[in-house]
């Protein structure tokens, strides 16, 4: 809960100083500071109808949010000051360069791949990096415990993120315009087909929807749709969403039959793998360059590149800092913290109420009490722990 | 809960495909498929200043919440797979009839009805065909257990609600003109009126105020002032929101006292009577043909003659639809399941983690831990589950 | 709980009859009535892009938040019709007159003293009347069971609000132009870099940062930067956040220690320490006139004269409101019932379901029960009572 709130605060101190204008000026010797603490931002970005200071924020958002995607799979597990430099070091060596050659004129924006509102900058680059990150760490020691416990707050975060979700690809037309009510449009779409495909499939497959499902629907439709919102009709929107969602969840029942990785929350998932068939089905459904309106193709295979360099970065990148960090500092909380919570010992507190229970650490009604994360997904503010209600 | 979540991606793909066009469209032979799949939306709507497919967007969202208002009457009740297909046929066969004679130039607008925000297309509407509902699928089994179980989340979905609706209200207008400063303006000062109203009246006949009552005068304010938001002055607003929430609090109580029909959540006080009131009310307060400004009272029964209408159409086809699929499935959950609470049966899960007691149904434990529905009224994301903590 | 909720509505009534037009228009023999009702409000307010009753609601929405953050120090202590009689008196006697001395043309801002958004109208007004409505009420008998008890809401409600306030403060350039983007921007960097402060802070003299400080840093900056969001540089947003969290931190700490006053939700050490500290700081830090780009120190004279204007009046009229209602009323609920918590014996209800409990005051089940407030800072509808799960 601490990691995804603090990653606001890094995040922003972290981009106003030299994140975003080593994202968004050029790279070269003795390049790359016009930016710095938000300077020479008066007058409007180019390419769009935002002052370039209001551009600096709306790109600020995107990596906060990237960020707190990252906390979500490695909760419980990490300490919190390995966290707090790993996310300063994540932003500046994975996000700030990916963000530069996708969206700052560099090597991936030249080639072709379209990226509308972060489906690699984002998605693949959070929902990898968590992954890798997880991995590193290795699992948590009681992994039955995260059963998501408080359906009420998923469905509140689901329906906030929902609505924000808008904003982000809406924002991304950089204009009130009909390109932003298109984006707007097709989000809400893609979210829904996903979700209808996502519990139509539990149906199926375990005989009964969940609200978890229908959530996890609507997040992955979301992710789906991120790289090419503005780049697709209604109807593509649909297929989007649909196919997806397809994906993600065959991607997040396959990985934890498989039991590889303990990936709390589905963040490689659903932000990995969605942002990856974003990618792949807008070179089908792109009404300027996609396949099914005949196209040569080559979208497909320029997004293809993109999306598949995203993932590699990403991992690679995240593995070097974690190993660089573990040099100097113990990673994990110690093996008696993790039994208890994390966020008793390392931030005096208790989701709810005064604990009672401190002082016998380790009986069945301390281990029922251990809070834990429920939705991370983007959107820091939504982060949640809860704690199941000690019963009798 | 899953219920108004999976209206939401029902009725958003329902309203992509047939919706939007048959409301908006014109009528006859060969005619209203202009719009299937939103295609043909790419020129401003005729009338406003937005986009066509921001338009068709905007109005998708009223669609949605007239669907999420009837799934809160009748909630631990209805099938889910027969809700599901209900909610699709709801929204075919009334609102979007409803819609197209009232706002897409049918005889209701001819005739100069007037409804701003929706009175009589959503309120009106849904009200009206949950209670219908309500009283053909019968009486809940349990129904001391719908007590409002958590008020926190009823004053932050009150308080979400309230700003959620400036924006429908405000949204009415089109554009960001005076009228929409006027809309946003009614729309506060009425909610405001019928809080203080509501309460004062819990004072008097009850001898306390109570935050439910607080937060139900709010919404029956945002209901009576929907009709006529951009047609009234702030005080008119004043006293329509004061005037509406007497009504709307003697519907409530008065329903209460007879026990003719279970609606769980006063669908029918709030939206049904408060959405009538308002077209009442408005035939009064209009700045232009308001009785009180000296017009001939022509609006006041042409108002009157559309609300009734509504009222008529609604319960009637919301009651067609309920025999049909009646002869093809069953409606309500069975006895059993009900018992035990819908939550854990059709979508094997509880509202606050694993639950423990699904191996003793009906026991005391049991039953105190059934989840159930508190918040419901409109906006979909607030739809919210609430188990009692289960105490010593 | 009701009592920020009834705020909102008694404050919009309030503000629509006579606080809007004693704010804004001008004070003389027969004058001040222009406004009466939001009347003659259809032209563009000067000065701004906003329709006059666009600019009503706007500042309405600023009385409303100063009247909530009052309701946070004293809850649990306050009758609730001493509560709402005292905000409409409130509203009258102390808003009122600062919004007409600062905003309205009045004597502080012919002084020149600079008020963005409502440092010292909005935060000293309410943050030193909670202060002194607070010792004149005396402590709670209870004091104990107001730790924060549920921090997923503080989590929550602090993200809404640093959203929200991004509004407030965007919303203040009265356009929406790069004024604009700068107030958001200096809002989110200053709230950023206080959190961080706070945070680090904790750290070195607790040995642990907690997610109540995050947040509580978090609020901290956001008033901070309030008087000065339009005119400082976003690097002079940082040092406002961090060098006005300090402050407040200090306050808090040091008021704890002294014990004088029992200010539930350090109201006082956030929004009356903070707006003052922003309005300080905003001397230095101001672009136009603060002393580090050389100017002549008078805008820190003059801010410093404003805000301790606002210090002593809003604590001398509080003191007056309070004496002047004690003589015909009594202020403090009864004993017994703040014993076993005011929602239960005033507004007939509690916080989570039915209580079992209330034939038996006084039991150790009843104490652990009583609801309690833990987040009211701002953004009323934001109030959220939580009651302590019963354990066992």
């Amino acid at each position: 809960m601490m990691m995804s709130v603090i990653s606001m605060g890094l995040t922003t101190i972290t981009w106003l100083v030299f994140g975003f204008t080593w994202s968004f000026d050029e790279w070269g010797a003795g390049k790359g500071f016009t930016y710095v603490g938000f300077r020479n931002l008066d007058t409007v970005w180019p390419g769009t109808t935002m002052p370039g200071l209001t551009f600096a924020i709306f790109q600020m958002t995107f990596a906060i949010i990237a960020a707190a995607i990252i906390s979500g799979a490695v909760v419980e597990r990490i300490r919190f000051s390995a966290y707090a430099i790993f996310i300063v070091a994540w932003v500046l060596a994975v996000y700030v360069p990916l963000c530069h050659w996708i969206w700052g004129g560099g090597w991936i924006a030249e080639m072709g791949a379209k990226d509308f509102a972060g489906g690699t900058v984002v998605h693949i680059s959070s929902g990898t990096s968590a992954f890798a990150l997880a991995s590193l760490l290795g699992e948590r020691r009681h992994k039955d415990e995260s059963f998501p416990s408080n359906l009420p707050f998923v469905i509140l975060g689901g329906g906030i993120l929902w609505l924000g979700w808008t904003g982000f690809n809406g924002g991304s037309a950089f204009a009130a315009n009909a390109d932003c009510g298109l984006a707007i449009a097709t989000t809400y779409i893609a979210a829904a087909a996903a979700m209808v495909m996502w519990i139509t499939v539990e149906r199926i497959l375990d005989g009964a929807p969940t609200s978890v499902g229908a959530m996890s629907g609507a997040v992955a439709g979301l992710v789906n749709i991120t790289p090419c919102a503005g780049f697709v009709e209604p109807l593509g929107a649909l297929a989007v969403g649909a196919m997806g969602a397809l994906c993600c969840i065959s991607a997040a029942r396959g990985l934890k039959r498989l039991s590889l990785v303990d990936d709390s929350l589905d963040c490689f998932s659903l932000h990995g793998v969605g942002g990856f068939a974003g990618a792949i089905l807008g070179g089908f459904f792109d009404t300027g360059d996609g396949l099914i309106y005949g196209s040569d193709g080559m979208l497909l295979v320029k997004n293809l590149a993109g999306a598949a360099f995203g993932v590699f970065y990403s991992a690679a990148a995240t593995a070097v800092i974690f190993f660089l960090l573990r040099l100097v500092m113990r990673m994990r909380v110690r093996e008696e913290q993790e039994r208890e919570g994390v966020d008793l010992h390392c931030h005096s507190e208790t989701a709810y109420g005064k604990s009672e229970h401190s002082g016998k650490p380790g009986t069945p009604a301390a281990a029922a009490e251990e809070p834990r994360v429920l939705l991370t997904s983007s959107a820091a503010q939504l982060k949640i722990t809860v704690q199941k209600p000690t019963g009798v």
